[in-house]
């Protein structure tokens, strides 16, 4: 491909922030992925689903909206609670409202694990992240990056932004 | 979980910039893909792979080495190479200097699928990014990130930012 065609939009100063916002969000979440697997055992995608189970109403979620919520195919999304559940971190459930679906719920030994891997987690957000930043920088940071399209609160993996699920079990 | 967790280590306000870090990453992702795939038929990973092998030298890479730049397993990549295989876009190939080892190697129609498909990407990369800042502010952007750890030249998509991969077969 020319270099004709990579400068036609944009030019190489501007494109430079996209190829570092790439980069550094590869090289963060791969981090944090290696650092929870070897103190905790957990891949990030399992720590997300804990975390979003421990926010559910209940701690239970349909099955199909976790799969959703950490972008993962259905078979992706069995293959990780599978795990969990012979783990004894999170159990299957049925709704009392519809008991043809199924739900994912986390047991008390999930919630103690997610608490002691939300140590690890946070460190490593910190060292990786925000302390790499003074308060004004990552107030700036973040103005900027708020002017981008967001997930809803499916992504948030660590402070309190994120609402309750609204089709978790009641 | 209890709040009090939570804000050990990081207050909300230094919170925020990283989940809004994050669940930019993830929206302007998934919608790079959907564009490609309905555009082009191409997953951003599929996307990323042609781009890769594009910029190595003779369009060819070891199959190991790119299953690692586009952060993808054995079995990942074999599925991805498979379908571009099938598409005509890719094809295996030896190294002369060690037929043992396996090669994927860019075609000329893959090529083209490329280039047509960046036009596609340039316009959603400017759409959901760049686009929505000025110059100033995506120098600061681009200066605030420059400060995070990143990946190799793996996880460049776009621009004239990538070495030649060091490993490619010549």
């Amino acid at each position: 491909m020319s270099e004709v065609t990579f400068t036609r939009l944009l030019t190489r100063s501007r494109i430079e922030p996209w190829v570092a916002f790439l980069r550094s969000h590869s090289a963060i979440t791969r981090q944090l992925n290696a650092d929870l697997l070897a103190e905790h055992g957990l891949t990030l995608s399992d720590y997300e689903v804990l975390l979003r189970l421990s926010r559910a109403d209940g701690g239970a979620m349909r099955r199909v909206d976790l799969a959703e919520s950490v972008v993962l195919t259905a078979s992706g999304i069995t293959r990780l609670l599978d795990g969990l559940e012979r783990a004894g971190f999170v159990e299957k459930a049925a709704c009392s409202s519809d008991a043809r679906v199924s739900y994912a719920k986390l047991t008390e030994s999930g919630r103690a694990k997610l608490e002691a891997a939300a140590e690890t987690h946070l460190d490593g957000i910190d060292e990786l992240f925000t302390g790499l930043f003074t308060d004004d920088e990552l107030e700036t940071l973040g103005s900027l990056l708020s002017r981008l399209p967001m997930t809803g609160a499916k992504q948030c993996t660590t402070g309190g932004e994120c609402a309750p699920d609204p089709n978790a079990c009641g």
